[in-house]
């Protein structure tokens, strides 16, 4: 079986199986495929699911490989993270055309996604050799002090030791395999191991290749990194037994409310628990302040109708609530909205099953009474809902619903997340009821103002209301598209994610992967580096 | 019925009943009594646990107040800090008369314990003004970025909301009323109840009148600060009302492991789960390397046995596990360390509980096949362990027990704290058997070396092994005595507490309390004043 990190593979493609340590591992697993959501076709190649003995395999090897390696400089570590993101770049056209196949997205949408990966793990490279993100604290002793002399004590941060990284759906390349959380843990110094996602298995592994072999020109040992396939009857299994096993020290989960709620109660509920970041759905609540839409009806609705349609919603930053205040103008707005989504394209989902969930969600919503369908055919929903075929296109056009303040204020199930193309417009009385709104949103990602000179007051209001439900605000802006920087907060009050303490986008996501410890009055020898006495000024 | 909180109140003691919202209320419960464990002797007074209904009080007034002035200055939040120290410091007589009437602690322990608090107090209110803990990022726009322009984000943190604080039973000042918990919460703008001690609850209350009266003084509104008492029937049942209570959005505990785990878990069962900091026991290896028992035999035993008895070993920082490397220059140091802990005064326990639950302990370890009572009579403890009588001082001489590597590896009771005045001396073959030893420790807030010059190789390995399983590596130290600094980090992994990536003492225990929230494209005046462009060096 050829070395799948080999560069000069002459016909570059997964080869079905679960990189271990570096090396392709035999199929122990019945084999699984996929589909191409845009047709509905299978794809031909087949997969294999980690065995329980692989998971056990990878996990030992990233173990060993921690305590084998963890004393490499940051400057190893930088290194590693470029020559992924130069194999990642190196394999761009075959990746791009893989994760076209598996998940329908555009092809220049995943070139911008693939673009952001390597970015990232760019960024990441220049964050670790900066080395401020260590937090470095040193006090120096007192011997003199009274009654008791103090102790000179210096504080840097520990990597936790191996983490496993869940590939998400939605995103294949950005949020997977070298996605932010892979990347950020491989910057934090912990063994990375991914539980790949089912839906683009090939993509993953492909990408898995990249990372192997720049773990292995980087001269990190192989069990730096592994790559487990999931998908069939294991599904689930590889990623709880990953969770579950004893060298595994943190894991990074993006996805569903479910699935991020289970793996993090199997965190919690080890003899030994450890942290589960999980970054899991959200409504984005959008406020169109009155001033905004008087002035640019036109130029919001446009802005949001995309943001709302773009790969049929499929975006954990999606709008999904879209709160107005009732009035003439108001309704100008609300029509070019519906024209603009209107005109949109129908776009692929990216599987049968997240085509169900999300015309379940959907229709729940339909069905709230109060709640009125300014676009889409509820019939048509009600019927597709009820059986959605596994081999065909899986395409959506938007939806828009509608309803008012007082409903949404009473109705639960308008409050959560609709995963895909569709979107509420909340009609509110006033500005009082924008305000009562904001205030009893789920914990989000993020919340925007669209406002004009004369919405000030209002916004200031919402502001420190949002400020206390979301993790981004956004004023004029729609809230896809997160740009990567050490501003960045991608994260929230919980449901949209368990952490809110942290974020999963930017140079801060890094200390998700650390623990500080402390050294006090101790010898240099016994130091890490950064804490010598040459680095007195708490950097590198 | 007089305001606790009132300056000049002729004859300052506790009333008996919880501070809610600055005020004293009615009794609603059946009263419990505090016992001096110096003398076993039941203390007069009588105290009333908060109801249900005072417990949904204080919670809700904390909510209302939180909204109300979440915008207060650092400054404002920072003077309060200033004043809360002033008060108890004027009460401090009143409060270390009462807190070693109830601990049994000494005087002179308890003033530099009371000093601690109020310098504490004082740090954080230099650390809230000096801003830099709020880790301000400014990315700014590219407005000629293409394909589309770059929005500028500015990121801060924002207080979680009202903090649940459990007060401990071993430090009834530092770590209790206005502990760091407290203390650090209310630097970072978060209202705060207490759950107080039942062991200390005139001690709780009295520094609870303080808090409330500088909370007033500060013109933060009252419901900024609650204290509840807990005890009796309705010990547990306060704190996990708290727990559970919606308007309570984090909370501290400094206790058991039991405690610890079962608040952390309801904490994580809620429809939406808070962060519960839960520090709880810790072993605290120290290492004696060869070299250093060599050339100063004498100094570690009499460094080492002081810190093992003092305060009848109710610290978490108490040093548990002694391990040394087997040969003649070791039998010396253990027969000095025999001698220093016998000449050591028996000292009382906080309580007839705790000194049970230190027994039982205890013999569990004793009854561990391979270990051998160097100090203390095993017969003693195990008549003792039997009934522990409630009304009756509560001293106990220090206990010192040995076993070997090969019975430590094996036994997994000799891992476990004895929370109280015992330590186990673990003899190794070798340095080998050492690293394997220091290897498979519980996770634990601190791990000591003391080394001579010729140690230095086993030092650096055993740090290294160390860093992975302790908060705090402390050389030619005790652990007991927690210095406070930037670089201190009083924590540590599972089980010495569950969330090793944050410290309960020092300037960044602040962060416990705040999450980060991103401000894109924002105008200045929805901005929080740490992010107007008037502060674009990232400081106030």
């Amino acid at each position: 079986m050829p070395t799948a990190s080999e560069p000069n593979n002459p016909r570059p493609g997964p080869l079905g199986v679960s990189i271990i340590s570096g090396e392709p591992v035999e199929p122990e697993t019945d084999p699984f495929g996929a589909v191409c959501p845009s047709s509905g076709d299978p794809i031909p190649d087949r997969f294999h699911s980690a065995s329980a003995g692989q998971v056990n395999d990878a996990a030992n090897s990233a173990w060993r490989a921690f305590h084998q390696a963890r004393d490499r400089t940051e400057d190893e570590r930088a290194t590693m993270l470029e020559l992924i993101a130069r194999r990642i770049s190196g394999m761009g056209e075959t990746i791009i055309d893989r994760a076209h196949l598996e998940t329908g997205l555009p092809e220049n949408r995943l070139e911008a996604e693939l673009n952001r990966t390597t970015s990232t793990l760019e960024m990441f490279a220049k964050v670790v050799r900066e080395g401020s993100w260590k937090r470095i604290a040193i006090d120096p002793p007192e011997p003199k002090r009274r009654p008791s002399p103090r102790p000179g004590i210096r504080r840097s941060l520990v990597p936790l030791g191996p983490v496993a990284v869940f590939g998400s759906s939605n995103f294949p390349l950005a949020y997977s395999t070298a996605g932010t959380d892979a990347a950020s843990a491989l910057a934090a110094g912990c063994p990375v191991i991914i539980k790949g996602h089912p839906l683009h298995p090939g993509t993953g592994e492909l990408v898995a290749q990249a990372v192997s072999g720049a773990v292995r020109d980087a001269g990190f040992p192989p069990g730096w990194f592994s790559f487990l396939h999931a998908g069939g009857g294991r599904e689930h299994a590889v990623g709880i037994e990953l969770i579950r096993h004893p060298c595994i020290r943190a894991a990074g989960f993006t996805g569903s409310f479910e699935g991020g709620t289970a793996l993090s109660r199997i965190a919690s509920e080890r003899p030994d628990p450890i942290p589960l970041y999980a970054e899991m759905g959200s409504v984005n609540p959008v406020f169109l302040l009155p001033g905004s839409v008087e002035t640019e009806p036109r130029g919001i609705a446009q802005h949001i109708a995309r943001s709302v349609s773009i790969y049929a919603g499929q975006q954990c930053t999606k709008p999904g609530l879209i709160f107005l205040v009732q009035g003439s103008t108001c309704e100008a707005c609300v029509e070019r909205f519906v024209r603009e989504l209107d005109g949109s394209p129908p776009a692929p989902m990216l599987s049968a099953g997240i085509r169900r969930r999300y015309l379940r969600s959907l229709l729940r919503a339909i069905d709230t009474p109060g709640v009125r369908v300014l676009l889409g055919d509820p019939a048509a929903v009600r019927k597709s809902a009820q059986r959605v075929p596994e081999n065909q296109p899986t395409h959506e056009k938007p939806v828009l619903l509608r309803t008012t303040e007082a409903v949404f204020i009473e109705q639960q199930a308008l409050h959560e997340e609709i995963f895909g193309p569709a979107a509420v417009i909340v009609e509110c009385k006033d500005a009082e009821g924008m305000l009562r709104c904001a205030g009893i949103i789920q914990g989000s990602l993020t919340g925007s103002l669209f406002l004009a000179n004369t919405d000030l007051d209002l916004a200031q209001a919402l502001a420190g209301i949002l400020a206390m439900r979301v993790g981004r605000i956004i004023c004029n802006g729609v809230p896809t598209g997160v740009e990567v920087g050490y501003g960045t907060v991608h994260g929230g009050p919980f449901p949209a994610t368990n952490r809110p303490d942290t974020t999963a986008v930017g140079p801060f996501a890094l200390e998700r992967w650390c623990r500080p410890v402390a050294f006090q009055n101790t010898p240099q020898a016994l130091l890490p580096p950064e804490l010598h006495d040459e680095n007195p000024t708490g950097r590198f």
